[in-house]
């Protein structure tokens, strides 16, 4: 891929994506819950050629068509979300420190040997938070120490 | 600058910007209304810093903070327009068009030399409209044709 492709994503991402962790309560994860890492870029139906170059640039990641009329252009995959991060790191202006820590929880969540490192990595995720301006959390670190603590493994 | 910058500025303009012209009735103009080219660069003001980096970059434009915590970065000058044009075009993907149709009326708009000029370019402008997607036109060249024809013009 050339500098002007990688920049080029850089600056649609920063413009119109999203970088962002969720914790969702599951009963088939260890801890009952899964950690789900995303890149998401966004645009209008009528537009979404534009999603689909980038998508054909990169070779990752999946479409999904809104019922609003937008279009999701989804990167979920830790080996996807890994390539994605080294092309855009040099070129981001805005989302640098979101991708800074989700880089950070990729590489934690690869080594989770406790209760408590899940917890800790946990209190990561709530950091996107203070990063975000979107949406609220509803399941923070809170939610999984409660359900840890429940469980008898905290 | 370089290409990584032009580049990440053109994917910020096809994520986040927008390409216009838009026809002004105003009698201080020879014929009756004032064409205006923008491009325009959008963000929330709590991520302003993204469009005072690239207007660092472009030294062109101006910010504006709108009520509704939109911060707009506008280029309406013709010199900075050219400019920018020049940077982002070979690395734009959605808004090529957009950008051609502009630069052709710039050009033209410097060469009027009589209202049925100045009705062709008023046409030329109505293009916008087909590529548009947010705003409804309300000034079109059948207004202009009208105006003219009032003045004896045409």
């Amino acid at each position: 891929m050339t500098t002007a492709e990688k920049a080029y994503i850089a600056g649609f991402l920063d413009a119109d994506g999203s970088i962002y962790v969720r914790l969702k309560p599951n009963e088939d994860y260890r801890y009952n819950f899964q950690v789900a890492p995303y890149i998401v870029f966004y645009q209008k139906k009528n537009q979404v050629r534009v999603l689909e170059y980038i998508q054909n640039l990169l070779n990752i990641g999946y479409l999904r068509y809104r019922k609003d009329g937008i279009v999701e252009y989804t990167i979920g995959d830790v080996a996807g979300l890994r390539s994605l991060i080294a092309i855009v790191r040099d070129y981001l202006v805005l989302k640098r420190r979101r991708l800074c820590l989700l880089e950070e929880i990729l590489s934690r969540k690869e080594d989770i040997n406790s209760p408590e490192d899940f917890l800790a990595l946990a209190k990561l995720i709530d950091k996107f938070e203070d990063l975000n301006y979107s949406q609220k959390r509803t399941v923070t670190s809170k939610k999984v120490a409660l359900s840890l603590k429940e469980k008898g493994l905290l």
